[in-house]
């Protein structure tokens, strides 16, 4: 029976979290689910932001769906010695999993093309996922330094860091339209050479059926805005990633519209990618769009179950369309939408 | 008297060049124009696509205005040794002027907000010009290496590099609306912190009237997009400026709109970012708005005119919404568009 660690965290987290559990409950029932600490409520319990108790409890997980983690900008957590304030609790989890691939779905949901800041008609059917590298390069490298009116860091990758993750991404183009971008600046850089031989190396071998083609980053940054529709899946580095990343996520024009899913080895981490929204957390006016979507990563990807992903993908669209929330321009509330998605999963759901 | 050397190269360069000098000349008198060779037909009439009479020319230069370089995918040029083929030529001359800042104006002109990716609203009075580090970081330290299954390449910045280029941009943002914004990586990056701290210590030194402020690139990319008029001048490192400025050049809709300066310590080289066009070679329907806007930047950056330079602003933004070219919708040829832009000036145009 596999397990998933649910770690709600602070601000809008728990109304969000508890959303996506009623949703994941119903479309997988079998699964276990288990609370745990993380973040500022966590440094509240146990006096640490990723206390023994969560770090161990991630040893027997399938998954961990996360929520939101850290205050108010004012918040007497962020007086706190570094190491103890929330988002330190979020980094030492993102280092317990180990995840060198962070996945980010950029999804245009029908009858809100109004919301992306391009142009309706080139927002409509926009479905890329974005594969990042999420260990490596000139963020990680060791061979960093500054001193005195000099400065320099790092680009580095080795052909097994560049395999695993473009594993990822081509795995990923099998279920949907099997085709991977692969980005970089080769024409420029030997890191970029590197990676690009690796990644094409890896499908000539092992993924066959998967359409591969290269482009630049900086022509990437004009393709994803001027023609996002031509991109399924692409793959790119750390640093290359970090920015496509955030770029593509402003075309569906909500933050509020963006799960994540971040890969290892172990259990994969499942998230929105919005903040904690302290300013309106409690309220129950919360959108819990992104972490509804979470769990259709979190079935796809943690569980493996495409099935109740695509089920839940659909739910949520529905939903989306019907019961828009506030910030989405509509007037649901928390509960209100996500009866909404359950009730669009088939089952009516009780009050 | 200063001197203009134009390099009018390949494709539609020869056209939009002529069109160029025709409003310098307009606006700039007394300016000693000579005109020489670069490029694919440079390497047909001298054997070399940077030759020597073009290279010493450049010395007694004060500017040097720029068409465009190269031929068709299957142009004979492209089967010359690489050192040989036209694009060699163009690299050889951007290195014999040593530019270290590219500058990139991001305009929407009034009326043509409807060619832009983004919502009109959005895209509405967008006046942004991007400065960019052109010499140094990661694409040419030359702490680099590719061997076996592992690369890397350094990014590496100095103070004295990144003041130069930061003076290009708060020297620019004086003229314009007084704010520059500083993209780094700085909460990541050593190499982006003695930029950021560089880049503060030169404005509090030197510029106290500029507002500067620091923002982090993926944020940048973010924002370029969902809220591009909260930009005035930006300026970064050269992997930063290579995709941010890409990136920027999507929102007015079209590259045909695009100029761009690279400035250095000597003549500073004036240039439309599009492509030499050889589809459309010699058939007199080119859209030299770029180059001509390219003598607005090098009045404005080279010659120090900026009357002049905004005189020939006011005119191209004035022909384009009266005779705009057939790449923009409209029907205007080359010369009826450079005819709109000389009456713009206010000189009935002959013939
Ligand atoms: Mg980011
Ligand atoms: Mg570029």
């Amino acid at each position: 029976m596999p397990k998933v660690i649910t770690l709600p965290g602070d601000g809008i987290g728990p109304e969000v979290t508890a959303a996506a559990v009623e949703v994941l409950r119903e479309v997988a029932p079998d699964v276990t689910i288990e609370e745990h600490l993380i973040g500022g409520i966590a440094y509240d319990k146990e006096g640490d932001p990723f206390p023994p108790s969560t770090r161990d409890a991630l040893k027997s997980a399938d998954a961990v769906l996360l929520g939101t983690v850290g205050g108010a900008q004012d918040s007497a957590w962020n007086k706190l010695e570094r190491k103890l304030r929330p988002e330190s609790g979020l980094l030492a989890l993102r280092k317990a999993l180990g995840c060198y691939a962070n996945l980010r779905p950029v999804r245009v949901q029908p009858g809100l093309e109004h919301l992306s800041p391009l142009k309706a008609e080139l927002a409509r059917g926009v479905d890329i996922l974005i594969v990042r590298e999420l260990l490596g390069g000139v963020y990680f490298d060791g061979d960093r330094k500054i001193e005195g009116d000099t400065a320099y860091n790092t680009m580095r990758y080795t052909t097994p860091e560049v395999e695993r993750v473009a594993k990822v991404a081509f795995w990923a183009a099998e279920q949907r339209k099997g085709r991977v971008t692969s980005v970089d600046k080769a024409n420029v850089l030997e890191v970029s050479e590197l990676w690009r031989r690796d990644v094409q190396a890896l499908r000539d071998r092992d993924y066959r059926s998967i359409h591969l083609n290269h482009e630049y980053v900086d022509s990437v940054a004009m393709l994803i805005v001027s023609d996002p529709s031509r991109y399924d899946v692409i793959v790119t580095e750390n640093l290359f990633g970090d920015i496509l990343s955030d770029l593509a996520a402003v075309i569906p024009g909500s933050l509020g519209l963006m799960p994540s899913a971040s890969l290892g080895d172990g259990a994969g981490l499942f998230e929105p990618i919005h903040g904690s929204a302290p300013d309106i957390a409690g309220k129950g006016i919360a959108n819990p769009a992104a972490a509804i979507m979470s769990v259709g990563m979190l079935l796809r990807h943690g569980l493996h179950r495409p099935e109740a992903a695509n089920h839940v993908d659909r739910a949520v669209s529905m939903a989306l369309r019907e019961q828009p929330t506030r910030d989405l321009g509509g007037s649901a509330d928390t509960k209100t939408f996500t009866r909404a998605v359950l009730e669009a999963l088939g089952t009516p759901a009780v009050g």
